[in-house]
């Protein structure tokens, strides 16, 4: 039987709720964004006692279905002042549906300034107070919760960033090698941090499989649906082979790759920090090229990279990461960049907005463009110790930019802007400025159509077609995160019908409906809707749906593109 | 022949237009929050190349009225991200008037990151390269400025804080003295330093009074006025003896200054901060006790303060800085707190902002409460060396915030909260809320009818009439700040009849027209609607007119009032 289990911090106590009619056709995304938007007033403190944090896996989480493994959470976000989800993989999800526990809500604040722990299995919730682990990287904090309980539970924690409630903090979930995955951007690991809790661990022993209603139907689903994954190019054999970082490359040539801080569409260290480079590197040390963030994972998108010794540096090192840390700031050399993924997988910063605000900060002066070395001290000396600088800079761009005064500050609603140069591919753009995230690629990933001709072709360079691809590709999306499936799975949804029906057909077997095609797309048109309307109640009125002035003042090279949206144009995008 | 000028500092060139027929009836707030509205675009950096920032002289500035001396300067803010217009007294309005000059509106930022000076004559403007007085505090600028035209010409200036574009940063006026007054509040100062001025000096040499069209009713007029400012008690009696001091006592009594960073009303160490102290210690030691910020002030609110060696300290040593460095930091020596006060004006930050942020930062544990040694250095070693720690500190409270992750911050639409705690002097509290300004407590200064029984009585305890009250103070307030009169001259306005008529007297005299009080009235209607949409169009939208959840969740000893308007009665303020 399906629950809510809400934990309220300042009780320090526990309660089960069965899931309201309203809430049971719903999942991922669908489900933190409703009832964030249900139970936290909009200009509440992100940080204070009005805000919460919610947890919850996708409608598909825990079943066979390949890439089913993601966890939604979702708050007001500090960052933006607006809703917020992030998903990521882990073990968490598989364990949360395993357990019934649809959503898990974390309400109010302690009322004494201690840390505390939560611990979830079938028969409790346990909240203890925690000190042992307090101060500690997320690497070590997964190892040692797992040896507290002597197996392989899982975690989801906040590093010294979320502690210190930097707005670039992550909330941290182990992987199934006890690695570090990310709820990134948007600064939910200061909202799990502002309720005192380090981590939370799940044991899901003793809980049987998640059984679809339909198990032969489900299955022959399934089947279709892995299949369309490894048909694709991009999820079969693009992502498996580079990674995400397979985009350095494709970027620099298309002219969109932002190059020390946003000022250059090309980066001439291109060729070192590519997807083609790491992986002969990694294989050339014997790490794992291909690898998986959680069970079921068919793209494998991840890897092992090592150092020159063989020892293990990061994984998950995304193609964001190597173009925030690499082309925007200049920096040509891959080990360093690797070197830096890990310190902020272990601090739990968010790797996009931290390499933006380096961007800025080099602009700024505060280090010189290129230094890798200064870069990975001011991480690990200053953010990771918390010193007034290390605050500066784990505060995100937008706070960086402030304080320096800078004025090239690539943020949308406060949140920066990921990997990809709206002025030179105009759809990701209005992903930027539209998206009720603030910056988010994941949010509408036009790149696919304009970069990679993934559900046909709309010219980067061209306003024509953009704010309909975006719309169609953000409704699409936030249906997608609320089955709890990777986002990668869109590549074969927009180029090989049978992936959308499989899906669809799986969806209906694991709970004995009959959803359509229609149907899912409502749904993620209402996510939208509802997000949107949250952050209008919160003050996000329609001047944050824009890109920040030197888009529309600078021309970008090697195009010489210009950001040349009207308002009205972009306001269009809300016209569903 | 009045004028408008504009400065190029992009080609560093100046022109001269003659005033806009739509102009000619504006002045001080009215016509800097025109030209701003009309030629700034509200998404616009604030510190970019879009942003202008103007300063206007009052309808009355140059002319024989008392009290007429106020100087307006408006742009975007840095911090609020809407309108700004600041006033302060100093010498430089009457020159402006008598120059003629009707607006000076600065524009573009130079192209090469060099300094610069802007020098004002009845001839010439004069813009040069400025290196020698870079880095350099008020006190020194404004001497050295004098030094090398040999006279007393006006100085409108940034220090340290503006030339490191800090959200605090003042633009600091010389007063006839050759001391330092304010445009406080909203950071102009950063975007005088974003436009690279140093300072702009005015002679006004060689140029006749300033004569009204009907000099004989003027002088008439002005005799009146002058009068009803000596008879009302707060302007002629309270201001001239203790300074904005006097108010120390007062709202400790009322249960309404905002201790321990908002949380009491009351401070335990107020008799040691009060205006009946520091009057006693200014007489002991060979200080003065009244002063006047501009020639022909007739309230003489300002002070000399000097240390125990009788060695002049600061002047203009307000109530709203002893407030916040001393009950709201729980400091009661006042000798620092006046230290405090003469480092701010030297470095240009805003004595209010940093006051708020001192409060919250001892709150986030930066610094101890009550340790003035402390924020002694921070203000001269941190903030004025520009160090990281000086640099977040010098953003205001509202980032110190964010950085530490603070919930009581009290700040509205990022601006500091100052002086009066809105939940037991609630009028003040939709001042605050609804200003375009920003939380700003001489906007609509309710104290005087919730606590000072001027223009009546309305409970500060209760809701009943305080959005009314707000509402005719902001309108009134905003017609004030359009002539070049000081705000003091509230205080008779609201009791005196033959105040209010005779400045409307005065206005006519000096231009040759017939304006009744409706029109005075239409005009500040006018002003608040213009600055209003600015601040919509600039994304301010009606959730950022509240107040920080906190004055709603906690109550304030020792009435334990709270903050219990709801949304819909504060938007009623703009029902007119």
């Amino acid at each position: 039987m399906d629950k809510i289990v809400r934990i309220n911090m300042a009780e320090l106590t526990s309660s089960v709720e069965p899931v309201p009619a309203e809430w049971v056709g719903l999942g991922g995304r669908a489900l933190t964004s409703t009832i964030v938007a249900k139970e936290v007033p909009p200009t509440c403190h992100a940080l204070g006692l009005s805000n919460k944090l919610v947890f919850a896996p996708g409608l598909l989480s825990g079943t066979s279905a390949a890439n089913s493994g993601r966890l939604s959470a979702g708050a007001k976000s500090p960052l933006t002042g607006g809703i917020k989800e992030c998903n990521a993989g882990g073990t968490a999800a598989k364990m949360f549906a395993k357990l019934g526990i649809k959503a898990l809500i974390i309400e109010w604040i302690p009322r004494e300034d201690k840390w505390y722990s939560v611990h979830v299995t079938k028969d409790a919730i346990t909240i203890a107070e925690e000190s042992e682990l307090i101060g500690k990287g997320n690497y070590c904090l997964i190892n040692s919760v797992q040896a507290r309980y002597g197996k392989p539970v899982g975690v989801m924690s906040v590093g010294p960033v979320g502690e210190m409630k930097m707005l670039s903090a992550n909330i941290s979930v182990a992987d199934p090698e006890s690695r570090v995955r990310s709820l990134g951007r948007g600064g939910l690991g200061a909202v799990m941090g502002s309720k005192k809790i380090k981590y939370i661990s799940i044991d899901d022993s003793g809980t049987p499989p998640v059984m679809p209603k339909d198990a032969v139907k489900f299955k022959g689903a399934a089947r279709i649906f892995a299949k369309t994954l490894l048909d694709h190019p991009v999820s079969g054999q693009g992502l498996p082979t580079y990674g995400t970082n397979v985009l350095v490359n494709i970027l620099n040539e298309a002219g969109g790759l932002p190059t020390r801080n946003f000022t250059s569409g090309q980066f001439a260290g291109h060729d070192k920090i590519s997807g083609e480079t790491m992986h002969a590197t990694i294989v050339a040390r014997g790490g794992t090229p291909t690898h998986g963030c959680h069970a079921g994972c068919q793209i494998q998108c991840s890897q092992v990279y090592n150092d020159k010794n063989g020892q293990y540096v990061t994984s998950g090192f995304e193609y964001e990461t190597i173009w925030g840390l690499g082309a925007n700031c200049c920096i040509d050399d891959l080990d360093d960049i690797a070197e830096a993924d890990h310190i902020m997988d272990d601090l739990g910063c968010d790797s996009i907005e931290t390499a933006v605000m380096f961007g800025v900060a080099m602009e700024a002066g505060v280090l010189p463009f290129g230094d890798s070395k200064e870069m990975l001290r001011l991480l690990r000396d200053e953010i990771g110790k918390g010193t007034p600088l290390g605050r500066v800079l784990g505060g995100g761009a937008a706070q960086l930019g402030r304080i320096y005064g800078v004025t090239r500050v690539p943020v949308v609603k406060n949140q920066g802007i990921p990997a990809y140069d709206p002025r030179s591919v105009k759809g990701i753009g209005v992903t930027y400025a539209m998206g009720t995230m603030g910056a988010d690629h994941t949010s509408g990933y036009a790149i696919a159509t304009n970069i990679l001709n993934v559900g046909g072709h709309v010219d980067p360079l061209s306003k024509v077609g953009q704010v309909e691809l975006a719309r169609n590709l953000q409704i699409a999306t936030a249906a997608i995160d609320s089955t709890g499936m990777c986002l990668f799975i869109a590549f074969p949804a927009l180029d090989i019908p049978e992936c959308l029906i499989s899906l669809i057909d799986m969806i209906n077997a694991r709970f004995g409906i009959n959803l359509t095609g229609d149907d899912v797309t409502a749904l993620g048109k209402s996510v939208l809707k509802i997000e949107h309307q949250f952050n209008l109640d919160a003050g996000l009125s329609k001047e944050h749906d824009r890109l920040p002035e030197f888009f529309s003042k600078e021309l970008l090279p090697p195009h010489n593109a210009i950001w040349d949206f009207t308002p009205a144009e972009l306001d269009a995008f809300w016209n569903f």
